[in-house]
């Protein structure tokens, strides 16, 4: 069947719309877009930044629409249901990731939009094994946004453990770290913001910071020297890492979900001074994780503050990511 | 009471007989020094490598000796009783971490030789709780480096949950290293040893290991990308991170017990890279730890390969192991 979306034709282009033809197998649904985030690694992948696109290239991995045809195969998923899709639509199956039930560490993985053309388009075939029927009060554009951006905060802080009353810090505070945030807060932790603007700080407040930063003012964050069990970092910049390690509590955990382009850079007797520490990187979550971040969010009506454009002004919605404008998510909404 | 060691009067001086006073308080141990540890930590207090010595200074961090007099609130050893004395002597009993059983993350904490008088003495007095009944088979020379150079190590694989049939891999072949693989293969995982010296490729085989890697060949340790479970350095040289943080499984374990005099430098995102990788450090062990230890020690007979000395010829196993002759521990043997 054809497909219509929006794609940059070259590296770094306005999106066009573009045709692709796409068939219906056994085991996927074809789902009708509703809402797709556009996220900064959308605007990166458009630029190339990775080096890995083939265009034409549709952008778009957070994704809610409606099912309109399944293929034969498909039991668990009925046509007019509405279903999530994030950052990854395939695995194999059959490595001992995929049948441990953690196929994000699958090598044969497929991703949006990778591997696939993405959700900036009227619709997406997508292997039902990776869309999830969403809760009620999670079929809006603010739930999109946690697809991608909550489930890779959600997995990283199941994984370290994060406990009800734990003292806990999230550094830079975007798309991810809003939703971190949020998470965070709602499973009872005290939690310090370190951010970069004061702008946001009364909506911060809101969404559940107990404590709000600089993370500009190093002598700021010496003050909190073993004193978080957990801190996440979603900021893509590069930080003085020796002072958040230092912020640990003996035993504490240290997470990157944002990548800061410069190397990490520490004392190794930070982590064992008085200390057993460790520092962690998380990517995305498992099937199992996007389930539970789902039930998460929807038992604590957690939703991203985004704003939000029709589809077809994807191009100024672009440039004003690239300005900086949006304080956290985009989303683009079909009509 | 007097008690007779030998110390080095000024930085990096040869050692010397000398008697300090010492009161045995209520809790306390006199304890008779049978053998005790010349460890390279001692060799570099004694140079005030980390600058916090007071001279005269005893040296002396892992201890075995018999117990010659108590003070009257010690109910559960014996006069008569051969004890395992290690690093930490002490430590506050009352804050959050010592009543969690976590006594070595206690900022309250005694170490001996830097708040106490060390071991390479005719007797030292103890703390009881820092005093650890050993089993028979644990009574040797080559028992003595367990105390410290075991403990560390065995606390780290605690900590990181290593499990039977686990693929691992020890960085660094000395104190630390020798007995960190020792543990491991009796743990029945499968052992890598990257070591930069051949010569003890033998004796390493005999201790457990499945397979033995130049640690100075960065074409060889490539080849075991997203291989390991769990790897532990024991090593004090700086060497290619990167290279065994990729060759870490997806959720694998990397954990610092040496340190390395530079600064450990990464990508952030080889830790997340399809992954959910950790770094940790380890800094020695709590006392249950060290039970923990000396029951696993005892129960598969793991001692240490040491070189032996008698006391008073503390001076020329110094001189030995500035000159890295010993292979593994060196330990002095009061007549």
């Amino acid at each position: 069947m054809k497909i219509s979306g929006w794609a940059a034709k070259t590296k770094g282009s306005l999106l066009e719309r573009f045709t692709y033809e796409r068939n219906l197998s056994p085991h996927e649904l074809l789902v009708d877009i509703k809402f797709c985030s556009l996220t900064r690694g959308d605007v990166r992948f458009i630029d190339n930044y990775w080096g890995d696109i083939i265009y034409p290239f549709i952008p778009g991995l957070e994704i809610i629409g409606e099912v309109k045809e399944k293929g034969k195969d498909v039991l668990s998923i009925k046509i007019g249901d509405v279903v999530g899709v994030g950052y990854q639509v395939g695995s194999c199956f059959k490595c001992y990731y995929c049948l441990a039930g953690k196929e994000q560490f699958c090598l044969s993985q497929k991703l949006i939009p990778v591997n696939e053309y993405g959700g900036i388009a009227d619709s997406i075939i997508v292997d039902c094994r990776f869309a999830f029927k969403l809760p009620k009060n999670l079929r809006t554009p603010a739930s999109t946004p946690l697809l991608c951006a909550g489930l890779t905060p959600f997995a990283a802080i199941k994984k370290a453990e994060v406990k009800k009353g734990m003292n806990v810090a999230v550094i830079g505070i975007g798309s991810l770290g809003h939703l971190a945030l949020q998470f965070l807060n709602k499973m009872d932790c005290k939690v310090t913001v370190f951010s970069h603007s004061k702008s946001k700080n009364n909506l911060l407040k809101k969404l559940g910071a107990n404590t709000i930063i600089s993370s500009k003012n190093d002598d700021d964050i010496k003050k909190f020297e073993r004193k978080f069990d957990f801190i996440i970092s979603t900021s893509s910049a590069s930080l003085n890492w020796e002072l958040f390690i230092k912020a640990l509590k003996p035993e504490g955990i240290f997470c990157f979900v944002g990548l800061p382009p410069d190397k990490v850079s520490f004392k190794a007797e930070l982590l064992a001074d008085y200390a057993q520490k460790k520092i962690m990187g998380n990517y995305i979550g498992s099937r199992k994780d996007m389930k539970d971040m789902l039930d998460f969010a929807s038992k604590h009506n957690i939703q991203a503050v985004v704003e939000t454009f029709p589809m077809n002004q994807v191009n100024q919605a672009i440039e004003k990511m690239k300005n900086n404008i949006p304080l956290f998510s985009v989303v683009l909404i079909n009509d």
